[in-house]
């Protein structure tokens, strides 16, 4: 059975346990829910009715120097903690931290004379339906918020993790050997970012319906970093 | 049956259409074949003996200077056509349009005594290992050559396509509609970045031995922009 269609203010951990188990799935230890981003901000009301947005002339400047709707830069300028760049794509910061274009701010799947926000603390949105999951089914389950943001020099966005709860978002390979029996001395992959990936190719971007996703069988390493872990300190960003 | 140990200038389509064949997998048009760089660049002689390598004072500067090992760096120096950053790592273009730490060049898994190079046309390698499938199985098959990279502004790497053939390296959303019937006005997704991702999975960066790795059911487009088309031309990138 489907995914409910989820509406602003809704409680969404009940509505992904009830589709675990009108779907007879059987959760288990080391499970990993990929949840898409959209659903969790619907269902936190992080959404901003269009109607009721007055737009300043700031926005009205970026707007048109970018062909962008002013409305949605309004938004976007309104829930950024730090501008890096206003043209000519609308590069923020955002308050968990995130770098990205127009604060994520986004029309696809919001609700009619909407705007989605991204959640104000991912980590939490993770966290809360991770306990929610343990609670209900007694199950380990990790689970990571998503969303598909682009690449500053890659064409074409992927999917990301903005949230984790659960597990390490890492994979640390250092301290391991390779085929030749050499020790690896740094490598760390984005585990919960490939995840996220991964699962958008189920989710897809328009009408798939389809905002959570179960991965099974992935090895992942526990820890508490969430998903803030993954941003990197400005300090080693080397493209301020 | 495992995938055969790849030495230098041996026949990669031979081995992965004999491993397909051993294991009796029979291969499905739409099938995506993901097969990391380093079989690639090993078996296309893409290597340099670090015995063999001079090393000039501006690599020993650069390298003093990141803690890093001077032979990498001069192979990563010589294998670049550009260098866009030095310090506190070292960031050039290589061949073919890639910008990425030290060239790419890496010793794990490397044969012994040498440092492994990306591969000089990674498209060029993707397109002859499709048309081996093709010749031996009569299938239209993609395949895509990756690499694992880290990312500016996020910890930890992923996998990420390098080489593209025998399918768009995008999904196209535009034009789609989202669950309420409005039409996406621009939604381009990488799919060929996030298959590397959902690979990498599997092939890990150690001693797995998991080289490639066969993708079922996913929806790909056709096109021949190849992984160069995911690039991003200069003009667009904003952080030069």
């Amino acid at each position: 059975m489907g995914f409910p269609h989820i509406t602003r203010g809704q409680d969404l951990g009940s509505a992904i346990c009830d589709t675990i188990r009108s779907n007879r799935v059987e959760l288990m230890d080391g499970d990993v829910l990929v949840v898409t981003h959209k659903v969790v901000s619907i269902a936190e009301d992080a959404v901003r009715e269009e109607g009721q947005v007055q737009v300043s002339e700031r926005a009205k400047k970026i707007a048109a120097c970018n062909g962008m709707d002013p409305v949605k830069v309004e938004v976007a300028l309104r829930d950024s903690v730090e501008v890096l760049r206003e043209t000519p794509v609308l590069i923020t910061r955002i308050r968990s931290g995130l770098i990205t274009d127009y604060s994520g701010v986004d029309r696809s799947n919001a609700p009619p004379g909407c705007l989605v926000l991204l959640p104000t603390d991912p980590d939490q949105s993770a966290r809360r339906i991770q306990e929610r999951l343990k609670q209900e089914f007694n199950r380990d389950v990790a689970v990571i918020v998503s969303d598909t943001q682009g690449r500053p020099w890659r064409r074409g966005a992927v999917n990301l993790a903005i949230g984790v709860s659960g597990m390490s978002p890492f994979t640390v390979n250092a301290g391991r050997t390779d085929l030749y029996g050499r020790t690896l001395k740094s490598s760390l992959v984005c585990i919960a970012d490939e995840l996220s990936s991964a699962a958008e190719l189920l989710t897809g971007q328009a009408d798939e319906g389809i905002p959570v996703v179960l991965i099974r069988g992935v090895r992942v390493a526990k820890g508490e970093t969430g998903a803030s872990g993954i941003i990197r300190p400005m300090s080693e960003n080397l493209f301020r």
